[in-house]
């Protein structure tokens, strides 16, 4: 979905009027609406629209009218809490009133089966140009124009803005976030989203100044391919950090029925995730965390951690869990070491964890953090273990002023553990800018997403090819687009698969389409032995499991005797012949192929084959279209990339023609969208180059595609 | 370590008299000790030993002496805050006062590398008979009997008691545990651990009727075989929950600098930690999480988990989290659904997560929670997201009816979110007995936990066996203990190794010694053909690698010559002949084997072999002795566990043949401790049975063995 007017979304956010549509009585939603807007003392005007022209109790200053044109100044934004069978007249009256937007937190819609009603509250605000966020959500918020137009806790002002398909997950990530002290730029909770939904509000972000990074928990998508645009649009100025719900079989189940949406598969999704630059996260502490950590540091340039301490075991268990994370928990350098011992007492332990021991000072996290920042470390995390007789806001001052105004700022994640005793100290690195979090462990989770981030993001010119190419296709789509040479819906004859295929430059080994025994002497002559026959009949799916396959064939007399076995025994199963290929033998065999995915459109799979296919459980995949690197970097995600590196001392193995494949297999996926599902399996990676030793493709259903006509001439 | 004298620590946890060595001016130790037994109302009567006889500051009834002599009754529990090197004198005293225990805060020993210091010590501990927590160490506490000997934050009285190597860690778990309302038992940070450790704190525990969840830290342990049939011994009663630090190459460096020990490798803790039915946990907040749901739940039988709740979004994180950890979130059974839709709105989705939507009421939480645990789930989690306009307190009460007065028990977790909002509803759930998460996916986390509990410590029959066994291998040692019939040091030679083997009971394939040429005709007869050869040659390590080694001998002439060859090229290396093998063809190739582990002794490994090992880096290790379930287990821990299962229609090997190997191997370890290390590369696994390609033996040097006359012998 494009965004034609999220440049308009100020009238949203920063509306001078609101009308409140539904009951203001006490515990009505209507209600605890106006008592949020008033206690996060929104600036304009409010209304309340209902057919008693009630105010609210309590507020007596806010007019209640029957209808919009009672209203002293023309809303910007409707809050609509009435019934669900209203909803749409409400809508309707809010596009004669010319109401550009509207949240309607109404539930009882497509979330209960109710999708009629829904239909029809979508089309209403589309024909009478409401813009909409919701049904069934829990509003929005903007903490820089005071706007809690939300039953959720009020968020604190801060450098995040949190969109969120679930307005329970998003109640708590703002509950939460209040505790630590974590604030927000903007909230949205879209629910059903009818209309506005995450790739507008995302384009919107993106120029936002006031928010810096953004989060998303998500159960499905609007778009699959127009969100992936977005986030690579964003991704590359803003970090992204996205909660995907449903990456389970209950969870998928209870995702698709909670928001009525086809959820797709993870595998994919994540594929998108790596492919569009974002951060991913399993759970809304992670987020918050994460959010926290990447509004409040510089970036985490490299992987080279340091860890400060005051004590051994947190240090340790910082150091297990940032090293399972990918992170470098390297001992410190020679020269950094010598500059800690000139200062540090010699009880403390200099090789990283840096242990200050229960009598590091202020001046002894200063001047460690100071050292450490001045050496090759990329970050650090400063823990502080307390006791109830220890002076946290000390440390925190020392650990505050390494950190202040250095010219290359690394990120310095602060540990202070735990509980009440350390309270006063979290505060005063809160105003010095310095995040702290619960654990190390947590600490090192931040710091490995954020390298992550610098890694991919913001990352390398390389991913810019990819962001364009796949903007073109989708954007430029027909252009590109061309119908395949058969016809649809089922298997493609093997012969025309694989004309078709050598065309796009795809090889296979030297081979003959023999349709009558006399042809035999002609085709085989060149091929060399030995030879593999497969037979060719529509009717045969499976050819290896019905005997229609013979491999070894050793020289023309086998060939003829092969034949006329296979033209005796599939008389019955319209016979048309047999492939005859020269055998291939040695290299590593693997599996690639083309799928389409219900939110992503094509995707490119590969894969371990032959015997390890079952056993590795080995494949990675990516969204089409994508380049060289991303092919790269997809085959250095399967196990088996150690065996296309040279094996045990057997010899390297084409790894870029299999790299260029991909590529290949990627493009035909655009170029030909009919191409429903393609396999290759085995591909034979060899010393030099490649070949396919067997391609299935079926083609959409439905696509028109010319017939049996051009067929026969490929053939 | 024996435990001699562990059921005489209730003058340690309920002493009469403390004495508290070391100054007690404000700001010291010592005085924050005072302040905290005082704080804490310790029942009984302190004294203060300092060499001014000052009574500390603020405390004008507690007695200063400079004494033991002068206190008014023998202290049953001296605290020990003195510099280093006054410890040794003031553990002298105690011992001449008749002080049973003392607790040495004072730090500057082994951890700093006064290694020396610490030893004086623990001799003048023992030579005076004073039992001693420490050095180094954060204290102790006991809330039955208002026990604060630490300077941590003062534990809430709870069912867990917490032994922790590092007194940092203790005191963040202590901190964190308060703000959440989580109790415990006992605390004991034992630091450098001179004397008292986890072994017999852990003996004494078992039958502590106050405690019924032990949770330990470890970085590294005293005794491994000790600390395994402790850990055995009580598991089967009280849940022991563990972290272990030192995971990473860089914790690992701090773990062993930080305590002065050798820590082992993780893989083989791991391994203990299965064999033993203990609970391993990676940090401290999981390790919180658990014991409080172990101190609160009954258990957990079964893996089925329902998932009830007010919001779709939390619902499906908790689904997808229990799913990754192996719950079964199942949907709901026909009959329960029935039940449910004859009270529940029509508008809660009823499939598991069963979500009462936001209208959720007490009512509607106390049903759907009855129904579910009369059907056939095993655990439930019950969440609550709440906004600041809903009575979580009303919710709580609707679940605790439901959990109250059940006749078979199932446990209940509830995750309230978040914040300020719950707080009151998470206090009635605790008033209830029903301990609540942060999140679903950490409550999720702790069920999955108690499952795997209920699995394995308080569970199978089997396991007794091995228990026993180990015991026995342990203790009654010697009399099982046989020699090795080669010498040490050394590889042992093949011809030896396979003899020797063979009288255990491990199967080769059919072969001969052969040391002169003149020999073969008569060796190769009844071996059949093709055959191996490998060079026998003490100064040759790695055959292959210096063609040593030759494949596929057809005939009697093919093997001469091949022995001439190998006679003539390694004259020079001590050549002393070949072992000629029938060649074994088809199986799958294992890896198997013996090493030692400097903490936990001898252990079995089996793995992938061939190809794969590398691959595949896939092996399983087991501590000996192990009876067959157990070998089992490790076997189904192998990826190459389904091609043993006859992969991609072969046939299925035989895996008992192979699991009897590692018993055998286990059995071999325990009988013959002077197997130093020992690797069958490979097993072929067969249809039936099994044949052992290659073996290597190395034995541990020092041992006094029989030398070369036997070994010629046996050759």
């Amino acid at each position: 979905m494009a965004s034609p007017s999220s440049s308009g979304f100020e009238r949203l956010f920063e509306p001078k009027t609101i009308a409140v549509f539904g009951s203001v009585k006490r515990d009505k939603i209507g209600h605890q609406l106006i008592t949020q807007l008033s206690a996060g003392g929104f600036p304009g005007t409010i209304v309340a629209v209902n057919p008693n022209a009630e105010s609210p109790p309590g507020y007596p200053q806010i007019l209640g009218c029957s209808d919009l044109d009672q209203s002293p100044s023309s809303p910007d934004l409707a809050l609509v809490a009435v019934p669900a069978r209203f909803a749409e007249g409400v809508i309707r009256s809010c596009g004669e009133a010319g109401v550009p937007f509207a949240v309607v937190f109404t539930s009882g819609f497509s979330e209960t089966g109710n999708s009629e009603e829904e239909q029809r509250l979508k089309n209403t605000a589309k024909s009478c140009g409401v813009r909409l966020i919701g049904p069934n959500c829990a509003g929005i918020m903007d903490t820089g124009s005071r706007l809690y137009a939300s039953i959720e806790v009020r968020a604190l002002p801060g450098k995040t803005a949190f969109i969120t398909q679930s307005g329970a997950v998003g109640g708590a990530v703002l509950a939460l976030a209040k505790t630590r002290g974590i604030g927000f730029s903007k909230f949205v909770s879209y629910g059903n989203r009818v209309d506005i939904g995450e790739v507008e509000l995302l384009d919107y972000l993106d120029t936002d100044p006031g928010t810096e990074v953004i989060a998303l928990y998500l159960e499905s998508l609007q778009d699959g391919r127009a969100f992936m645009q977005a986030v690579r649009r964003v991704a590359s100025r803003k970090p992204v950090v996205i909660i995907k719900a449903g990456r389970s079989v209950s969870g998928l189940r209870a995702a698709s029925s909670h928001t009525g949406s086809l959820a797709g598969s993870d595998e994919i999704f994540a594929a998108m995730i790596r492919q569009s630059g974002a951060l991913r996260v399993p759970g809304i502490e992670e987020m918050l965390d994460l959010c926290h950590g990447l509004a409040a540091l510089p970036p985490m340039e490299g992987s080279r951690l340091a860890v400060v301490t005051n004590s051994g075991g947190p240090g340790i268990l910082t150091s297990d869990r940032a090293e399972e994370l990918g992170l470098q928990v390297m001992e410190s350098p020679g020269q950094l070491r010598q500059r800690l011992e000139s200062f540090l007492p010699a009880h403390c332990a200099f090789a990283n964890p840096i242990d200050l021991t229960v009598e590091g000072t202020r001046e002894g996290y200063r001047r460690t953090l100071q050292a450490v920042l001045d050496s090759e470390y990329d970050g650090v995390i400063a823990i502080n273990v307390a006791t109830p007789f220890l002076d946290s806001v000390d440390l925190a001052e020392g650990i505050a002023e390494a950190f202040a105004g250095r010219r290359q700022p690394k990120p310095v994640a602060a540990v202070f553990m735990a509980g009440e005793i350390v309270e006063q100290g979290i505060e005063t690195l809160k105003r010095k800018g310095i995040p702290s979090f619960p654990t190390g462990e947590r600490a090192a989770f931040v710091l490995s997403k954020m390298r992550e981030y610098s890694c991919r993001a913001a990352g390398p010119a390389d991913r810019e090819e990819d962001r364009q190419r796949s903007g073109e296709a989708d954007r430029g789509a027909e252009t590109q687009k061309a119908v395949l040479p058969f016809g649809s819906g089922a298997p493609v004859p093997e012969p025309d698969a694989v004309s078709f295929l050598e065309e796009q430059g795809f090889s296979f080994p030297a081979h003959r389409y023999v349709t009558a025994a006399a042809q035999i002497s002609e085709a085989v002559r060149g091929l060399g032995f030995p030879l593999v026959m497969k037979v060719v009949s529509p009717q045969i799916l499976h050819k290896s499991d019905v005997g229609g396959v013979r491999l070894n064939l050793g020289d023309e007399r086998q060939v003829e005797e092969a034949f006329a076995d296979m033209a005796r025994r599939f008389s019955a199963q319209e016979f048309r012949g047999v492939m005859i290929y020269r055998q291939v033998s040695g290299g590593l065999e693997v599996i690639a192929g083309i799928k389409q995915d219900p939110t992503f459109g094509p995707v490119v799979l590969a894969g371990a084959g032959g015997v390890l296919t079952e056993l590795l459980r080995d494949s990675a995949v990516r969204i089409a279209p994508f380049s060289r690197p991303e092919a790269q970097e997809m085959l250095s995600e399967l196990k088996i990339s150690r065996m296309l590196a040279g094996y045990r001392g057997s010899a390297a193995l084409d790894r870029e023609a299999l790299a260029e494949l991909l590529v290949r297999l990627s493009d035909l996926a655009i170029r030909y969208p009919a191409v429903g599902e393609l396999d290759f399996n085995p591909v034979f990676v060899q010393e030099s180059g490649l070949l396919i030793g067997d391609v299935r493709i079926i083609t959409e259903t439905g696509q028109d595609q010319e017939s049996s006509s051009s067929r026969a001439a490929l053939s």
